[in-house]
């Protein structure tokens, strides 16, 4: 790990998803990654209801930053141009931290149908928030809906790229997302 | 209910879903739910694993509908068409009962997280079974990952639209869902 410190949630997270790779997600407990974080278990439970809530760690604020992005975007951009932006917007909450858990966070959702269901809410929750805020920017419905499911896609397809590239990285999330959405608004030409 | 006998896992799935809306998904029991149909809790437990798996009936079915109608689509078939040509044949499995029973299975899910999860975790699975359907086809990524969203999409919206709408069904689910596909598609012209 770096040198920085990260704060308390980050850190509980990183425990939880290193004891869910190790054990299993099924036989760690809330006291195991407690302990592992060098928390106590009310600790814990300040920041978060469950251990499944782990993994959601900064979904409400991707949601928000997304939508904020959407808001934010000049009253002339087009759909994808004001989902481009919340991705920009979401990408810089996104840390070396959330860039080394990638994989083990993949590897623990794969073991886990339990976690499976709640990262596929997750993506629900995000396109809820993205479709409702280009629905307030006056995009009509279906596109605002479509628009939305590209930009999670993307925001996951990058997410995924930037995470798994074992090279330094350079360039942060934000150039992988919009990598992958402009690869899904060029992939839209092709569909018949 | 129509004079016809639903077979034992449809007659199941009503009572479920009767009751949840009557009484909420946590209250209901397994128990409760075989004496509405009829059925002892054995029988329960010959269809179904526990009670949340009930709401997934037919997942495995329209799976395999969706990938079998994109498989055997005409070697010349876009994309788009291809997909089309999986929620045709998938579209054929939903007949009065499973009309019938959306609004009261769209309450039941907006009232319990646990089945919001499950839900979400259906969409991907359908999402994933188009997408390999595609790839077999010979349709690069991301353009078969788009593609199947777009089916998922059409699908769930076609659905809404069918089982909401008042007036007598007069052309089916699949007349529903190629609409909803077809919108997407020249939604996908708006993105910018």
């Amino acid at each position: 790990m770096a040198r920085w410190q990260p704060e308390t949630t980050q850190r509980l997270v990183i425990a939880a998803v290193d004891l869910f790779t190790e054990q299993g997600y099924d036989a760690t407990t809330v006291a195991q990654i407690a302990e592992r974080a060098g928390v106590t278990k009310s600790t814990f439970f300040r920041h978060f209801s469950d251990k499944r809530e782990l993994l959601v760690a900064g979904q409400e604020t991707l949601s928000r930053l997304l939508a904020e992005g959407i808001a934010e975007a000049p009253a002339d951009a087009s759909p994808l141009e004001a989902v481009a932006a919340g991705l920009e917007r979401a990408s810089s909450a996104m840390g070396p931290t959330n860039r080394e858990l990638g994989p083990r966070l993949k590897a623990a959702v794969a073991a886990s149908t339990e976690l499976q269901e709640r990262d596929a809410l997750k993506s629900v929750g995000l396109a809820a928030a993205m479709t409702a805020a280009l629905l307030a920017r006056g995009v009509p419905d279906p596109t605002a809906h479509l628009a939305a499911e590209l930009g999670v896609l993307a925001f996951k397809r990058g997410y995924a790229q930037w995470s798994e590239d074992d090279r330094d990285d350079t360039q942060g999330l934000a150039h992988h997302a919009l990598a992958a959405l402009q690869d899904l608004r060029t992939a839209t030409a092709s569909l018949g």
